[in-house]
């Protein structure tokens, strides 16, 4: 294997979120047990912007930017200058500190655009980077594409309470070992879990003691739940100009199909990432970047309705889970994203989650994407029609059943 | 400076086309000789899609996207499996040589997204890659990013007639010293001329001997003109298996502002393209993917009145330049660019784009850009109202006069 096929082995998406399509049906069907129970099919790999609909005037946003033509189809590599005002504007609102429209902002293909040209522009050949596991997978990803050194940083959620529960000894013995880059989510996808003011105090603190830069995708900030309180590491930190902050409308506000994100912060970076895009992409869709000037300024109510719709699928989701033997879970405070580890199987992971999508139409994201250590678990976007959601989970609950290595007596 | 801000600092686009907004205006200015030339302002740097309107049936093939809903938002990273059918084969019957559909085939969000993926699969640290001078400016950056060493591989435009001027004895001895691949654009960017059959030939002959993996762009290849053939490398190669071919809709068809793109060929290579979105941009804004429903597909006459418009600009600026004492041109074949070399001026060609843009309103990309050897060039991209260009183009050549070295008599 050259170099560059070594490269790509290391990218594997077969697994990923939406690819499922691509895989071909493999022998460990030979393992699977028992017939296949119906119900109406549910992808839990990504949201269902069919159930929950894009954001109100985000097309008619799209249709103007069209209409102004030749100026919003070409614009700076940094994004539309009107619309960053806007947006830079807003974002100063909602995390409490402000960025230069003019510097401190670009606009980028999606949120994934922003991570990707974050990492690009702050790892490269040997750069140490601290990565929280779990996390979203892509972290690990683009730290091995950029030939950067993975440094992992445990999170305990399961075992902690009122916090995410980041190692932060980890986290420090990191960036005591040369870590420049630590990369997290927050809310964490794929727990769900908020990292506690506490938390973020300790990693600003860390940050700017050993100089390094942090990378906050906060996709998910926005879907809060009731009782929970968000703490932005933006408006926390002392360092900020080694502070990168991911968002954008793709998820909460159903937009991804117009492939939208936003990164602000350090200006030196933020420059670095629009000469990055300059040969990755030139610019996130010209016509699209219009429907940002309608994002962060949904009608009264819309945000709120939306939380309240997610939360009580959260509860009848966490509801049946808990209910389910072995299995270990921890209750998500925002975002859409349930991760709970399954009890001990007759049949790997891997088959399980194959498993479920052949026998109960149910399509979840393997745990071990997110992290060495999190192969038991799944991951589900319950960002879904409500009932079809609680109807999938309820089959998932009895294929677990179906598999688990020890047949407990269930409740009567 | 750290190796991070060594590989950015490279990246420069402080003149890449449309970025002059940023530019912050410098001390160059106490150089500039007499007033402003007034007239309307010709951005040239880029396509009027104001001027030429996007392709029939965009916004509607759009709107079907957005309400098909999830299904178009959320489509493999390779991009929407029925949008890849039909675009697999119209770009069949364009090309002579149908690529597969299922493996052959990937979106991107431009023919920059697919220049980018395709290098990301294919160069690493090290890998020498040919890259032909002048070209497309990022190429060369993207063979620095990726940490590749570049082989320049000379364009003689202006000394060759019937073919495009390829030194093929350099590209040669370029594969011979090991460039594992050669990037080329065809029709060529900035000049307009297209690879002779001949050319194209002992292109696909050398890479079949010496194994290296070719990437043509074609972005430019529909807008032929009158009395000139085009060879498609993909139909005549022994080597298709290391052949990637790049195209689009964005300029011809003035359908940028969706951001798309599409390259295909060798499936090994797409394939490694495919992994490589998921970590940059996950794929091309779903909803823009359906656009391409109608791309390769417009109403009878509407390609034909397209390069009939574009060809009656160009014999004008064409017209126009040939006037100027000392500068040097090729006639365009195809496409819409044209890349004049200058005559030699009383301040350096860099300045003298600076004072085109303030002093007559004319914007145009420097030929630096394009080649430390075109530094005496500048780039129009004439797909343009008109009468705006013919007007902006003489205001250039008064200009010119205005600026060069020994005045000698104008014909009278």
């Amino acid at each position: 294997m050259n170099s560059i096929q070594r490269r790509f082995a290391e990218l594997a998406t077969e697994n990923a979120p939406g690819q499922e399509v691509r895989l071909q049906s493999t022998s460990s069907e030979s393992a699977f047990l028992g017939g296949v129970i119906e119900g109406k099919p549910v992808d839990f790999s990504h949201g269902d912007v069919d159930a929950f609909l894009p954001a109100p005037g985000a097309l008619d946003a799209f249709l103007e930017g069209y209409r102004r033509g030749g100026s919003q189809a070409y614009t700076e590599y940094l994004g539309d200058a009107a619309v960053r005002d806007i947006v830079a504007d807003r974002l100063g609102a909602f995390t409490g500190a402000p960025p230069s429209a003019a510097e401190d902002l670009i606009v980028t293909p999606g949120t994934q655009g922003a991570l990707f040209l974050a990492m690009g522009a702050t790892v490269t050949s040997g750069t140490k980077v601290a990565v929280v596991e779990p996390d979203y997978f892509a972290n690990r990803k683009l730290v091995r594409f950029f030939d950067g050194v993975l440094v992992p940083v445990e999170l305990d959620y399961l075992g902690s309470t009122g916090r995410a529960g980041l190692n932060l000894d980890q986290l420090e013995a990191a960036f005591r070992d040369g870590a420049q880059v630590l990369v997290l989510s927050n809310p964490n996808n794929p727990t769900g879990v908020i990292y506690s003011e506490a938390e973020i105090d300790a990693i600003a603190r860390l940050a700017d003691k050993f100089g390094a830069t942090v990378i906050v995708d906060q996709l998910y900030s926005r879907l809060l739940y009731e009782g929970h309180a968000y703490t932005h590491l933006r408006a926390r930190s002392a360092a900020r100009e080694n502070l990168i902050t991911i968002m954008g409308p793709s998820k909460t506000e159903s937009l991804s199909g117009f492939r939208l994100g936003v990164a602000f912060g350090a200006s030196a970076i933020v420059e670095r990432m629009a000469k990055l895009q300059a040969i990755v992409s030139l610019r996130a869709a010209g016509y699209s970047q219009a429907v940002l000037n309608i994002w962060l300024a949904e009608p009264d109510g819309w945000m709120r309705d939306r939380i309240r719709q997610h939360q009580a699928i959260r509860n009848d989701l966490v509801g049946i889970l808990s209910g389910v033997d072995g299995l270990a879970l921890r209750t998500p405070e925002a975002g859409s994203y349930l991760f709970p580890r399954l009890p001990e199987l007759t049949i790997s992971s891997i088959d399980f989650v194959r498993a479920l999508r052949q026998q109960a139409g149910v399509t979840v994201t393997p745990g071990v994407e997110f992290g060495p250590r999190s192969f038991e678990s799944i991951r589900f976007n319950y960002s879904q029609n409500h009932e079809a959601a609680v109807a999938a989970v309820e089959r998932t609950a009895a294929l677990i059943d179906r598999y688990r290595v020890q047949r407990v007596a269930r409740r009567a």
